[in-house]
């Protein structure tokens, strides 16, 4: 199908990489509008597509994708209450586009997103989820000139992944964040742990990582635990985190082997 | 130098990788002896190295290196207190060596063990201590022999090192754990997060881990902070766990932006 006008609300993280993919596959992204002016006039001037008033966009026809804050959706679906509108969040229903209009869906890149990287967009996976079947014609071909892989989810599984993603990426992210903090504090190189931490990725990706948990908290080592929480007494609040993750690694590996839940 | 005989004591995750790097660059690993009868005969199986009996020990002259747990060094080294004693612990410091012989170091690989890897022994980074400089000397030559990195730190360091290893491996695969978990509980494939976890990974390479937090935790997004809590209402210990490193994750960034510790 002949892809319609695309117009870009938002100018954050994923309406910036969004962008940047629209043009590299020559889809037709015709213009950006965003509450916040200078960084909508950075993506304007960086992909070379107009930079739009918020008085323009009634009178466009076309597709707009919504790359706001969850908040902010409601407003501007409201606002655009006669055109096609799709958003672009993990954790909002279809549904409070459908208060709206009749023609709308999800586009869900699940992914971290941050500007300063260079990222392969055809590697994300596309969640969509759509209000019709022309909708849904639309994303699936939006995803295939992106070559995205997709996939259907409702809203509710949409929400769980996104759960999900945060556990994998933004809980990893901090365990990361924490380690260097420590080691920082204590004046020693963090690049000594970069070994570790690639082992710690190449594990799982040959094996699910609840099979390749190792340390002191999954055998029960008391021994061990005492010791860190004895030498973290200076950072109170790392020793009430290193505390409570040991416990819950416990309690997990021990409720798995009794087949009970977490 | 010429390095001395080599004897394992121990057959779990370590010394597993231990024997089969020792064996890999030719040293002369020369016994083997485990408490665990069946697990000492599989290593030296795999690596063709003689099994000892306990009572064989003493009459040995050569280094002896004790990939035990933590709580079983004392005893060992009581037990072969007139021997060149090396242990491979994180948090045991070098003086419950010194408490029984002159002759003692500390060889610490800083890696998670799983002994159905296969691991490249070089990349890893090994922490070492000694009693004296002969000791440092075959300890420097081992690690040259296995063409390994090592890095002088003490006791102390070293038990910090540790801990910012289990917030690095342990605690951020247990991040993975729980998101698959929670996928899983739903139905719904895990594989959806193999391009998050791979950026999760690549992005950390090439800047700080601090630096690449994204989320609703870090920009404090109540609304889907709460939604996603609701959403964990059926899994109390998941939700209790998101609920904690989601303040976490504030706390710790707000500290850091008034620049005080956590």
């Amino acid at each position: 199908m002949i892809i319609p006008k695309i117009y870009l609300i938002g100018s954050g993280n994923v309406a910036w990489h969004l962008a940047h993919a629209l043009i590299k596959h020559s889809l037709p992204l015709k213009g950006i509008w965003s509450r916040n002016n200078l960084t909508a006039l950075e993506l304007s001037n960086s992909v070379n597509v107009p930079l739009l008033s918020k008085n323009d966009l009634p009178k466009l026809q076309g597709v707009f994708f919504l790359c706001v804050s969850d908040k902010a959706i409601p407003e501007i679906a409201d606002f655009l209450s006669s055109k096609i509108l799709i958003h672009c969040a993990g954790s909002v229903p279809l549904s409070v586009l459908t208060a709206y209009t009749n023609n709308c869906g999800v586009f869900y890149p699940l992914q971290t997103f941050s500007k300063y990287r260079n990222l392969t967009f055809s590697d994300i996976p596309i969640l969509i989820e759509s209000s019709n079947k022309e909708i849904e014609k639309l994303l699936l071909s939006l995803c295939h000139n992106l070559s995205c892989k997709n996939y259907f989810y409702t809203s509710e599984q949409r929400l769980k992944i996104h759960i999900a993603a945060v556990f994998a990426n933004n809980f990893s992210n901090f365990m990361f964040t924490l380690a260097h903090y420590y080691l920082i504090y204590n004046h020693i190189d963090t690049d000594i742990l970069k070994p570790l931490i690639k082992e710690t990725f190449d594990k799982i990706n040959s094996r699910l990582p609840i099979e390749c948990q190792t340390g002191p908290a999954i055998r029960n080592d008391i021994l061990t635990i005492e010791k860190h929480l004895s030498a973290l007494k200076d950072t109170p609040d790392l020793k009430k985190f290193y505390s409570f993750v040991t416990e819950s690694i416990y309690l997990f590996y021990r409720n798995n082997e009794k087949n009970t839940k977490f």
